[in-house]
């Protein structure tokens, strides 16, 4: 931390239900605080003197006690500035900018004597807020009915949504007006193996919006600790929304205890789309990191033993002979093998040899354990234990072989849910883990939650999944956990949290396919809050050639699979397909060995949510950038300068393009690849294909490598 | 085990849909199965040729599947007879003999080809049997919706019940006719802090019946594993009892999988009351200890700071200055003591040492561990981490005092009934007690459970208390869970599993009193499953002179309290009153420091439930006995034979007995103690007060010793 400058002052309390204003560092974002007759806090916002959010509610219901909704009178108010930089642990950038001003409204109810804070803080790109209960002694114990947290917006903005879920996000996005969501909602709700809807205008945060005006909203949280996920219910007529908890199984919303405070409320909002994803706001909002020596959190690139399963071209399971499973009792040793099991010794040992040979640092085996005969849709309490392998698993030999070729096994912990299994076994699969080498670990939550008639996304849930990555913190273990909650900035407090699913993924290609601009959306919503496991780098879109049974297609060119490893940040990328495809497209599969995975400078180019996003990086500790396109359902050139490079120095950029005939559904695997030479005068104009994109690296390159090459 | 001969044999299928008889193996009990004509299996019991039990349904409705409850055909019949003698590692006899002959009929479903085998084993005091869920191709995943097992009663009997709760079973016994219990119910429901009742003819097991003609016959479950407490509903019009399991939070009763089994259902039967006491069938239908070296569980006879919180003396919490506590948070160092705090050191100290000086085996102390200012009634998740002390509680001070002086402290674990916060803490509670000596732990699962919605019979909570208990063997710790599920003799699987409260105890008597004959009907109804920490022993019955505020009257002469010693098996027991209280009674206090708690064995010489329950006990390892008699609300005569004795053997025999006017209620601290000479033609004609009774040790002697002294 550096540059540390606090500024503190109260401001004398008026005494009257009055309006205070708090502007953002550069003056353009403005956020009014009032309280109404009736007692209600209100805030609002403007952008360059223009509307935001218009005069919103603030306040909870709660549960057998009076809400606390009104009858409150300002007690005081506390401002602050605050102005550090400091530097994650991985990520976009070096360093991050903590700049705000902050405004703390000390409220009490006067009826019940019982006091709330609402701590706003202002950036220049956004704002966030929360609730904070002090002690006293008329607020202890209280559990929340409902927040009924509103952010009014100005008009019948376009709106990015997936539908308001308990239990998933693995949605595509629907593009529409905000006055359209009702219409839309059912046929955006698509088949998930846990779901749980809960109204027509209900939609999930990261919620990305575009004004008329051309002004960008997003409307996220940040640090959600203990407490539900908020998703957002829209009044359609005013154009209002609601803040909407996720419920616990009787229906409550959140157990409190005073002193205690709720995540933050937040909005960035800008004229331009790039700020919006190249704000830091989330992680600006969440507490330092509590692991003191990060020195064993790495970024991973890594391949598995996954996508075949996901395509049916193997099996997670071992056996036909079982209709169900007892672990313990079962008696596996004695069990026909299928032949179709993926996590052999055997075939594990030709993915480590691929690493090695590619220079990817992982590895990642599912299916490896006792228990996939009869592992989901059952409710099943007892159903993986997390260090019984398959007879055909030796996890020593294939430790000992990938320490050989220095590649690292990653675990896979999948869950089916069954909450209280996970928990009891995690100490011991943590254990295990460290004790065959595993230093990172996939945890899997598909199904229905056990305990029954919890949500993936309830306070008991929230709790559970932190639980998991804090224990794994002290086991010097990272955390890449799917089906969880999605990430409101954690891992900067976390940090060996290196990645979430939490949103639709490459997995959903096999599954039917998403929709060709769904990664221009993305990067606006579900990695606001932090990275994502995509497990990108599919190279055969006919998944028929896998497996005959499979007539699922991929959505994306070849090119726009590689630009996703620069615009879909993450530490933790996964070059997904087979060996046997990459090593069909050599030339291709160049690109995802050379990218890097984490970054000294990230400088957005284009943006355009639902059409395109490029994005140039520069390589941690090195001078070498990588450059991403990624576009929508519509052929576009995209038109960028090379002016973030080092003036004079020259560069070899190798340019993976879609070829002119290229389309993500009809001719996805023609990309075109040249190299040239730029420096940081060069412009390029390129054309990518629908559902396409480009990916170029850009190495410093001495004189003479540069001979005869031609300039860009 | 020794003398195990097992005889088997296939009968052959006759192809009809007929009956077929099973008998004990002195052929006083005999069981018939048939087939009804719709292929509802059905057994019926008799004892001596008279009807125990009339043909009754078998089977079970399921979720969202065909019931398994008719249509069902006898595919085959497996008899055997079996008679093996073992050994307990405590118990109320050094050895228990197996025996019993049994039929296993197995039974085929034609629509669905499903299999469902019933089991029955037929002791000579009684009949047990379970259903068995082969493994098979139709029948996987399962859900129970409800139980259908009936048993249908003779007549009107008259019966010993506690109101079917399914949180609770803390309830003083209502003794009446079966057509009586709707008319009753209501007002036996009394008050407790987590309570589900849920019929107005729902009762719970162990229930304990006498017919009109004189035969006792005790209904309940052995081996209770993953599966919820059965629960029993009387059709009154019929007297015919159905099954009624604890649902979980969504109303299902069991997530099942085949293979698998149910508990055993449990009928004891006989003419003579004392039978029923001595009937070991329950642990016979235990599976053999898992735990392989048991050398480290011992009975414990311990004192405790308990007492003095429960009658409101001192308090469990240390300072009231908190209205809500979170733990890691909540600042306990510069908290204000409130001075009522029980579990000081120093206190603790004067505990070690009236333990050290009177041969108590251990301390127990509640109120340690930070978190009791609040702990309750708020539905809590993070109350207690089970590790950290209060400011005024030196562990390792106290640890080393105890040990010095020869004395073992007693962990307590109150969870709150907040079962995932204990589960995530276990593993460092346990190893927490071993780094400090503790080798047992009192655990309690106070108030509603969390997850919420969710009982304390239900089939989750079932599995958690057997995973502590279970847990806890791995680490050598003997635990005594209260508020837990009831015993059903698993502590004969995990001898560790020392005992359990799941009844109204001894601190009933602070709350307001129990009925006066309560104990002499405890032995025939929670006892059967196994031990009760009692906490007997209470010398002042006026709890207003330990508390002013406390108006409970002990309802107990001081001779029954020393009586419970013998009646009340258990081989942890407590002697539970102040050590103040002993001091002013020490020739009476010599028989609870004298009282054996492990035995060789055990002879009921008088009992009948409601009325009084006369035994005497051999020491383990010794020839000294102990003889018990707790009587009911009326004085009586008791008349007994010490023909058990060695032959030509004298013996001293301490009686410690009401005086003549004793009375619970009036005058319950008047007691004589008288030592005359005894053998084995001696005989005893001892009077018993109202709620009353006496305790004697039979110590051998040699003839100088009883010289001079008068015999029996």
């Amino acid at each position: 931390m550096k540059n540390s400058v606090i500024y503190a002052f109260i401001l004398c309390f008026m005494g009257v239900a009055t309006s205070q204003t708090l502007k953002s560092p550069n003056g353009e974002l403005e956020m009014q605080f009032s309280v109404k007759e009736n007692g209600t806090p209100t805030y609002s916002l403007t952008y360059k003197n223009q509307a935001v959010i218009k005069s919103s509610a603030l306040g909870f219901s709660l549960k057998n006690e009076e809400d606390l909704l009104n009858d409150f009178t300002v007690s005081g108010i506390d401002e602050t500035s605050y102005d550090e930089t400091w530097e994650p642990v991985w990520g976009e950038q070096k360093e991050i900018r903590n700049h705000y001003n902050e405004m703390a409204v000390n409220l009490l109810q006067k009826g019940t004597n019982r006091e709330v804070i609402i701590r706003f803080r202002l950036f220049d790109d956004g704002l966030g807020f929360r609730y904070e209960f002090p002690q006293q002694k008329n607020l202890g114990h209280f559990v929340i009915e409902d927040e009924k947290t509103e952010f009014a917006m100005t008009g019948d903005h376009t709106a990015f949504w997936i539908p308001g879920d308990y239990d998933t996000q693995e949605y595509d996005y629907t593009e529409s007006k905000l006055s359209a969501i009702r219409g839309l909602m059912e046929g955006s709700i698509t088949e998930n193996v846990s779901q749980t809807s809960f109204s027509p205008t209900g939609v999930q945060t990261t919620l990305m919006m575009k004004t008329d005006d051309g002004l960008y909203i997003n409307l996220h949280e940040a640090a959600l600790v203990n407490y539900p996920v908020m998703h957002l219910n829209l009044d359609d007529e005013n154009f209002v929304f609601e803040s909407w908890l996720t419920p616990n199984l009787e229906g409550d919303k959140a157990y409190m205890i005073a002193p205690s405070i709720t995540p933050w409320r937040t909005i960035i909002v800008s004229d331009d789309a790039r700020d919006i994803l190249a704000s830091k706001m989330i992680y600006n909002l969440n507490e330092p990191s509590k692991i003191d020596d990060t020195s064993w959190i790495k970024p991973m690139k890594y391949v598995g033993v996954w996508w075949e399963m996901i395509t049916g071209k193997s099996t997670w399971s071992y056996t036909n002979d079982f209709t169900a499973v007892k672990l313990g009792e079962t008696d596996y040793e004695s069990a026909t093998p299928n032949g179709t099991h993926g996590a052999t010794t055997e075939h594990v040992k030709e993915y480590i040899d691929f690493a090695a040979e590619n220079g990817f640092d992982g590895v990642l085996v599912e299916g490896w354990n006792v228990g996939w005969e009869d592992w989901f849709g059952h409710s099943k309490d007892y159903v993986f234990d997390f260090v019984t392998p398959y007879p055909d698993f030796d996890v020593k030999e294939i430790q000992d072989y990938a320490e050989s070729k220095g590649v690292e096994m990653i675990m896979h912990h999948e869950t089916s849910a069954s909450v209280r299994n996970y928990e009891r076994h995690l100490d011991t699969a943590y254990q295990f883990m460290k004790e065959y080498g595993y230093n990172a670990v996939k945890s899997g939550y598909v199904g229905d939650i056990l305990p029954r008639g919890e949500n993936h996304y309830s306070q008991w849930l929230v709790n559970h999944y932190l639980y998991a990555v804090k224990e794994a913190a002290d086991y010097g273990i990272m955390v890449n956990a799917h089906e969880a909650v999605r990430p409101t900035g954690l891992a900067r407090t976390w940090p060996n949290l290196i990645a979430n699913e939490s949103a639709r993924g490459t997995e959903y290609q096999a599954f039917g396919g998403s929709k060709p601009n769904h990664v221009t959306v993305l990067p606006f919503t579900r990695l606001i809050g932090g990275p994502m496991d995509y497990t990108p780098g599919i190279f055969e879109m006919d998944l028929s050639k896998l497996n005959p049974e499979n007539n699922s297609h991929v959505n994306s060119t070849i090119a726009n699979q590689l630009a996703l490893y620069v615009t879909m940040y993450s530490p933790l990328q996964m070059a997904a397909d087979l060996p046997a495809n990459y090593k069909r497209f050599p030339d291709a599969f160049q690109f995802i060995k050379d990218v890097a995975l984490d970054w000294d400078e990230s400088i957005y180019l284009e943006a355009e949510p639902g059409d395109y996003v490029t994005v140039a990086r520069k390589e941690k500790g090195s001078d070498n950038w990588f450059l991403g396109n990624v576009n929508g359902e519509t052929a576009r050139t995209s038109k960028i300068k090379f002016d973030f490079l080092d003036k004079g120095q020259k560069y070899i950029a190798t340019i993976y393009s879609d070829a002119k005939d290229a389309h993500y559904k009809t001719n996805p695997q023609a990309y075109e690849i040249r190299k040239v030479v730029v420096d940081n005068k060069s412009k390029l104009s390129q054309f990518s294909a629908p559902g396409g994109g480009y990916a170029i690296s850009i190495i410093p390159a001495e004189k003479s490598e540069t001979k005869g090459m031609k300039k860009l």
